[in-house]
């Protein structure tokens, strides 16, 4: 999965009719420090995740495995947030 | 998703049998400031996209989620067009 | 899909049984102006594409969604040959 | 599949429901002389993978191949800890 | 497909239950010189390939569409040795 953050959305009205009530979250791609990198990925909503909340987004065909996305033309989905991560120290 | 652009199409006659009448949109990837990017990909429209609209691009097993790309040999798909990117300010 | 152009082939007897009879296309990646890429890829042909020819790759799991490639261990298949680009003036 | 080292593990407590007594472990991509990548995927531990341990990563659909991660929204799993490499001199 | 170079092995005891009796290959892309590049990928034998051989590997989903890595998690499968490229003069 990748890690990142949830900086926004995108809005659509003409789309896939499966598609009507889906949320389409912006995700930034983060790096271990919570950096930003220049990637993102615009991904189904699954958890209630919130802007500003750190993720994990799960993508392919892996994307339409939630209740919210199945037979979908859906391929990223935020299907966890992220309390911490736990890095050993080196 | 991928968020990009329909900037033309492709023709094609020879072609799998299945594709008949699927219409081929080069969409170029954008950045969220709807720069764009040097990638492109060839996606199926499924939303009748236009020339010049900003979309999103499901690609994989995902892209034949669609009435128009069911077991069908694609691999993008168009399947919503974008009315506004809402980003939090930062 | 990828634009592509099929620059040559690949022999291999000794192969999946399932692939006896497939023929392996190297396809070569383009851009819009049809400036080869250093990218290729190795696609099963499904449409009879000749060594010249501009044609589009779809890779993953829809690349089995032909007659040819069904059930069998090809990520790539020659699914069309371009006519011609269709790119809006800009 | 990819080369890592398990270097930590996230925590969730909110997430799909199917994924509650997952474990989410960050993998950092490796070399073949084990020297780590800027990479990083996080995937699901189906072998019992602990910190420092030298791992293969499978993606996409096949992550869902274990009695762990099937049916779930995952698209990465740990499926073997690797004891060591074998490469020819050269 | 990817074309590569079989360079190696890796040995695992502790693996997913499915995948004992597998023989995971270290398989170094190629460009169309046989140069290696720097990328390389994990790969189950399907073929008997040995070391030194070039190879096409098959990724994803199609990975798993051989009688020795059906319904396992394995993401990367040789499904054909290489005897020769065939490429047009330019």
């Amino acid at each position: 999965m990748i890690l990142g953050k949830v900086i926004g959305s995108v809005w659509s009205t003409r789309k896939d009719e499966n598609l009507v009530g889906s949320k389409f979250l912006i995700v930034k791609q983060l790096d271990l420090d919570y950096k930003e990198k220049d990637n993102f990925v615009v991904a189904v909503d699954s958890v209630g995740a919130g802007e500003g909340e750190i993720v994990l987004v799960a993508t392919g065909s892996s994307a339409r495995q939630t209740t919210i996305t199945k037979n979908k033309p859906v391929d990223a989905v935020v299907m966890a947030i992220v309390d911490k991560l736990d890095i050993t120290k080196r």
